[in-house]
């Protein structure tokens, strides 16, 4: 019953890489204002897209931010509804001089094509439209009502996402969340993604002297806001690599042994990942195992650090100001408002002396994120990865943050399954992300026999 | 009889003033490579300037690095000779945003050019250039024998100036140097400087992952380089404010008693400084004055410090690389290469986990310097301010480096007299850098009166 569609597909491999590399050449980069105009067109050829698929409704509908991508199909009124999220911005691209391609000329070379947000999110992305494609143009329908919404602005935390998806509560009711975003754990083994980390993050200025100084004339006599800021910084974790913000653990809950077992049991080696992250070891929280940091315990990073001269040769300044930006990611129960006011007071608490602290709040967090074991679409899921990949997936935790899992649940009651081909070694927020081609092909195989499964277990009930 | 020289430095008062707004147009900024056509032209215009004066011999010689300008007029046999010293180069002007005015549109507001270099250092250096000229033009001569050498390499720590003064040493013979760059202390009252602080330095980077990764994906299982960098520089220094490097302080000697009271009793005003530098309060190392700290104490300071995403916006990255550029200050006895080594020593065995470390050491230290109190030179040139201002000036250190001073005692033998008429406040190395003008012109004086005297003084004994 499915074969003219997997055909379809089969036929459709060129085209549907083609478009990958169009779709990937568009400069989408939402954190930039500067990059306004291609956000947009990368929001106006993904339309097009849908539009060429079959009879779906298309609209690009305008937000604060960038726009929201919108499609929908509702020819099945007896059969659920799938609300299809995905995002068609994408990072910015720098360093760009460690790139081997260019980041948006999208590059195939081998089984891997490489460029910005090929893996994050656009060819994840694009894989539900072409199954889309496969069934409007083999049967002129789909199996169960599909509504698409790609939103713009994933990559700078969906500020707008919520204020959407509440005002348009209505049109955007369904039975579940397929998320296009998200990644797979890895490449040899097919997985699903059950539990993702939440986020809150700031930036904030230290300033010392009102004006840069020359430091052989005034160092020594005054606070050198690098030096403060690197004091500030190492203050923030222990010596036993716990953060050492007072109440970042508050409402952390300890592992217990089950879970603790079933991360044991997950086939893991830990050289074979430090050797993946190219690290000379791996370090992090005493007493916890690799996967435990990754996927159970909130973190708090540095992403960025900078002050004084950092040009090429000797500049003998005492800068005035000092920057740093941090993001925390979040475990179960830890609420990113309380957590960022945390390392807020923290940052105030220990300032050194001679400098003053300027603190902009992240205007944006995520709670972390777990779909219920049971939940039917992730069974249907769990039965589909097996018959694409021969052995049934892996349930596995993720790192990062999908903050629009908590949007769909708060505002329209829904549970987000991850159902990407993105795997998580594809170096995006890095140079040179790539996105494994043969992905592309099995995840249209995929989602056309998941929308086909979650169809066929509501229209017969068992 | 020096009626006729001071009048005609009255009548050029506009000229003069005119050279510096043209020669601080030239962004010859020695640290930066593609500046180097600029640094040229501003040796070559400085040539031309020299030239114009009178019967110098003037010449632009090659050296691995920027050229030297170099003139002399030797016909007064039976007189002392002095050599002076200035450099045309500058600091890089960045931050830009930061400027009121152009950095290379030298500007006059009130009695105020302000430029990037205008202070430091060629306003001073054109003084003695245009003393010489009104010598020549009312005299045909000056009275005694005057060698110009004006490197284009300082504000990189003059490489191949002691290379240069090496080889030519026959020629660069004289009694002594007399040096236009260094820079008063206030512009209140006239002060001599008998000591500055020495110079080492390095840069170096931490490399932890051999990619950039996702912080969120990663976070926790892997050393953020910035977080080992915050780490490192934060441990050198203690909560003393001294620097935590062990060896640092093992050939500085402390200060005696008669040198603290000294000290005391300069009119100095710590509210009146911390203003000036507008500094929240100020800070520095536990049991010292802010003049002990700034004169006699050796420092370690970041110049500049930085990894990761520094654009706006978020971007959740675990960065590959962290770097930062160190200088440090030196007092007397301390040796440039062996305080490098102890920080390189101290890097090593405070490098944290997970990373590693590449240090480049900066190519070029200088030791301190303090010109003995009763050198001849130095009493004349008390004399002559004392003339000028009509004050005795005030016999001060200096925080920052002049390498030159090293340079010329070790390869040539001879004491260094600062006499130049920049004053410290001037933010130099900082934006809005400026020069006031009336020093011009009090400073063409003194310089006309100094080789006066030092003439008089050799010709007849006393």
């Amino acid at each position: 019953m499915m074969e003219e569609v997997l055909a379809y597909l089969d036929g459709k491999k060129d085209a549907n890489l083609a478009d990958l590399l169009t779709f990937g050449a568009i400069p989408s980069v939402s954190t930039d204002p500067e990059s306004r105009g291609e956000v947009r067109r990368a929001a106006d050829w993904l339309a097009d897209r849908l539009r060429a698929t079959g009879p779906l409704t298309v609209e690009v509908l305008d937000t604060p931010g960038h726009p929201v991508v919108y499609a929908e199909w509702l020819g099945a009124p007896d059969a659920p509804t799938v609300l299809v999220y995905g995002h068609y911005d994408v990072q910015p691209p720098d360093p760009l001089d460690r790139w081997e391609s260019r980041p948006f000329t999208p590059t195939v070379r081998g089984e891997r094509v490489y460029g910005r947000g090929v893996s994050d999110d656009k060819g994840p992305l694009l894989i539900p439209v072409q199954a889309a494609e496969a069934f409007f143009q083999t049967r002129g329908r789909l199996p169960l009502n599909v509504k698409f919404l790609f939103e713009g602005e994933e990559e700078v935390g969906s500020p707008n996402l919520a204020p959407f998806v509440r005002e348009h509560a209505g049109r955007l009711r369904a039975d579940v969340v397929l998320s296009a975003d998200g990644g797979m754990w890895r490449a040899d083994v097919p997985t699903l993604t059950v539990s993702s980390r939440g986020l809150t993050g700031l930036e904030f200025t230290l300033r010392g002297p009102s004006k840069d100084l020359h430091s052989g004339r005034h160092g020594g006599a005054v606070q050198n806001p690098l030096h403060a800021l690197a004091s500030l910084i190492a203050g923030l974790h222990d010596e036993q690599g716990r953060v050492a913000v007072d109440g970042f653990y508050d409402d952390v809950q300890e592992l217990g042994e089950g879970e603790r077992a079933s991360l044991r049991a997950l086939p893991f080696d830990e050289d074979v990942y430090r050797a993946e992250v190219g690290a000379p070891e791996l370090v992090g929280e005493d007493d916890y195992s690799t996967l435990e940091r990754l996927w159970t315990r909130p973190t708090l990073e540095v992403n960025g650090m900078w002050g004084g001269y950092t040009g090429e040769g000797t500049k003998t300044v005492l800068p005035s100001e000092a920057h740093a930006k941090i993001t925390c990611r979040l475990v179960a129960s830890q609420d990113p408002e309380r957590v960022a006011q945390a390392v807020v007071r923290h940052l105030e608490t220990h300032l050194p002396p001679g400098v003053t602290l300027d603190v902009r709040a992240s205007d944006h967090g995520a709670r972390a994120y777990r779909i219920p074991n049971n939940h039917p679409a992730l069974l249907a899921a769990r039965k589909v990865l097996t018959q694409v990949y021969g052995q049934p997936p892996l349930e596995v935790g993720m790192g990062g943050s999908i903050p629009i899992c908590e949007v769909f649940q708060r505002e329209l009651g829904l549970e987000t399954i991850f159902f990407s081909f993105a795997v998580g070694d594809e170096d995006i927020h890095a140079p040179n992300e790539f996105f494994r081609v043969p992905r592309l092909y099995e995840g249209q195989r995929a989602w056309a026999l998941l929308w086909q499964a979650l169809a066929v277990r509501e229209a017969t009930p068992a």
